[in-house]
């Protein structure tokens, strides 16, 4: 176990029926962004719970952020703040509106071309406060400081960090994701899944119970993520996948231990490249690289098979089962595991230049570089 | 699972060599009341590590502090706090120095008398801040908002919780933890393992990750409790018995699911009237409890006997062997389960009408009155 530091200011809200709490939340005086995406809110009531507890608040809105938001829609919105001297921002959304909205918090008063935050890692000095009704269980991005935006002139899709961007509170109702298409569902399901793994499946790091917390949140995403498809009105199974995503990437199971986080930065390259949707890169990317790198991952994934899965056998035995079993999961949830399901195949050739171009190295020990993650893609080509 | 509200802003500071991180982290300026016990931490290197991280700094000291620390105690220094014009404090020891600070803090800008916070529930409505140096795992008072202060005149431990008294940052530097008697760790071992069975011994509440995420820190507590007592000086296991006793009552494992706390409730009279350690009094006071609500908690302790401790049987058998395997457990330990082993057995008699006196009702269905704490007892009693 490493040391770490861990601050988590987000105040979360959670149930049903706390869109209503907004109106005691926000706060009096400042002016308003209510951002939000494709129009989904407006369907499934939530945009009219958000007008009517910010009656009386004078609230501009910024319509259109799209899945994998883009630097150019983000910029729109980052002239609008400043031309109206907005006060603070409400995300109400998924993940992506979410990751927009920390964005253009960070943008707002940044000197200089606010792409230089993800290209060159450029320090936030400061950020507009934001606040956000999540609708969508999936990225943690309601209570962490993390923040992923694409740009369609270099298609590139980079992230940041910052403490500035966590927002100030999350409205969690999980009644707000009873209308998501199964796609959406599954592809939740296999992030929360993956952000899990992405700081668990590594090598044994004398930390236990970093551990078993990872297993208990990998064990209710395979015992629920069936289950939300077969019945997704279901106010329990929802708040049980709300309160697991958030869980997965807020920051507690990752402390003092290594993390991978290959099987993110290979993805958002498909992303990037053939507008898969994240969870789908995911469910590709991840057994190719357990594959890839078995003989360093494979204590952990007998751990895991073994106390995830029940598997018994040998070590090697129950890390190859470990693979299957993830894999056979993610397609039990709908989501296809190799690219030429994706017709994505010419991954193998472009993926890996994009890479070296930025001096990308990946991995806990940070030994993928461009020919690993061509090694990778092969795996999970066909 | 239920409705919920989570808000948490400590600043965890985690791992070896952290308290020099003091001179970074304490703001320029502010008098500091350094608070502390009974002088182990003059021992241990901790008082001189503390020195030199605040040299240049003003500086009061408050010594003294004892375990389940007094009411009178805490008053000496709200005294010494108002008269110097005190800026903020700073804890450095175990759960008792953390909650008579806590106290104090609230107390300092108290109006009127500050018992009345423990006794009537006083409404805090502002506090010092404060900040701490964790040297014993255990309580989780380094990563929440509540305190438990004991007072001479009336024999009472009574508790508080307010928003306002979470540590801005609480450094946790397992190697402070090496030196701690047998007694005091095997006892931290206990209340971290009796705080996560408070949140999560009640009944099935359709919250399957807080299960879970209860069941990884009772197994990591059993895998690591014996191991600590032999090895007291092995920085991993002190490591994650410090992160696991944290994450026991930072609040986490307790959202939107009942709660007990009726072993809690019980064991404060014990240590108010008998001087029992904290530890000690849930050894004794946990397995009693689940014997007399078996019916309402039998299911719960069926999953926990077959999850936790891998038992297989019916319901019944399964439910019947947690009671034993944990009372097993903390003899493990060598923290006694029976009053009679702690010249306690009045205990029967005369813990009933003090909590009559006071209207206390306990349990997760708040139906365990003092006839009900009497039946516990006795079946604590030898």
């Amino acid at each position: 176990m490493n040391n770490f530091t861990y601050r988590n200011p987000v105040e979360l809200v959670f149930g049903k029926g706390t869109i209503a709490e907004l109106r005691r939340l926000v706060p009096q005086g400042d002016k308003v962004l209510f951002a939000y995406g494709g129009g989904s809110i407006k369907k499934n009531g939530v945009y009219d719970q958000v007008r009517a507890a910010l009656e009386g608040r004078e609230v501009l809105e910024f319509a259109g952020i799209e899945p994998n938001p883009r630097y150019e829609t983000c910029m729109k919105a980052v002239d609008l703040c400043r031309k109206e001297g907005v006060g603070f921002l409400l995300a109400v959304g998924g993940g992506s509106v979410l990751d927009a909205v920390k964005f253009i918090a960070a943008a707002v008063p940044f000197q200089g071309e606010p792409w230089d935050i993800l290209a060159k890692h450029a320090r936030v000095e400061a950020a507009l406060p934001l606040r956000s009704v999540l609708t969508l269980s999936a990225t943690g991005s309601e209570m962490n400081g993390n923040s992923v935006i694409s740009r369609d002139e270099t298609r590139e899709k980079l992230a940041f960090y910052s403490p500035l961007v966590y927002p100030k509170f999350s409205i969690l109702d999980p009644e707000t994701t009873f209308t998501l298409p199964p796609r959406q569902t599954a592809n939740g399901v296999v992030d929360a899944f993956a952000h899990t793994m992405e700081q668990y499946m590594t090598y044994p790091a004398d930390a236990p119970l970093q551990d078993r917390l990872a297993e208990a949140i990998l064990s209710t995403l395979i015992e629920i993520g069936p289950k939300l498809l077969e019945h997704p009105h279901d106010y329990q199974l929802r708040a049980n996948m709300m309160w697991t995503a958030t869980m997965a990437l807020n920051g507690i199971i990752g402390l003092g231990v290594p993390q991978d986080w290959a099987t993110h930065g290979i993805g958002h390259e498909l992303t990037a490249l053939y507008g898969m949707d994240h969870g789908q890169t995911l469910a590709v990317v991840m057994p190719a690289v357990w594959r890839f790198k078995f003989a360093d991952k494979k204590a952990k994934l007998a751990q895991y098979a073994e106390r995830v899965w029940g598997v018994l056998g040998t070590e090697e035995e129950k890390a190859r089962a470990a693979i299957e079993k993830t894999e056979e999961f993610f397609r039990l949830l709908g989501v296809k595991t190799r690219l030429a399901e994706y017709g994505a195949e010419n991954a193998v050739e472009q993926v890996p230049p994009r890479l070296a171009q930025r001096g990308v190295v990946l991995g806990e020990r940070r030994d993928i570089g461009p020919d690993q993650v061509r090694e990778i893609l092969r795996l999970c080509a066909a």
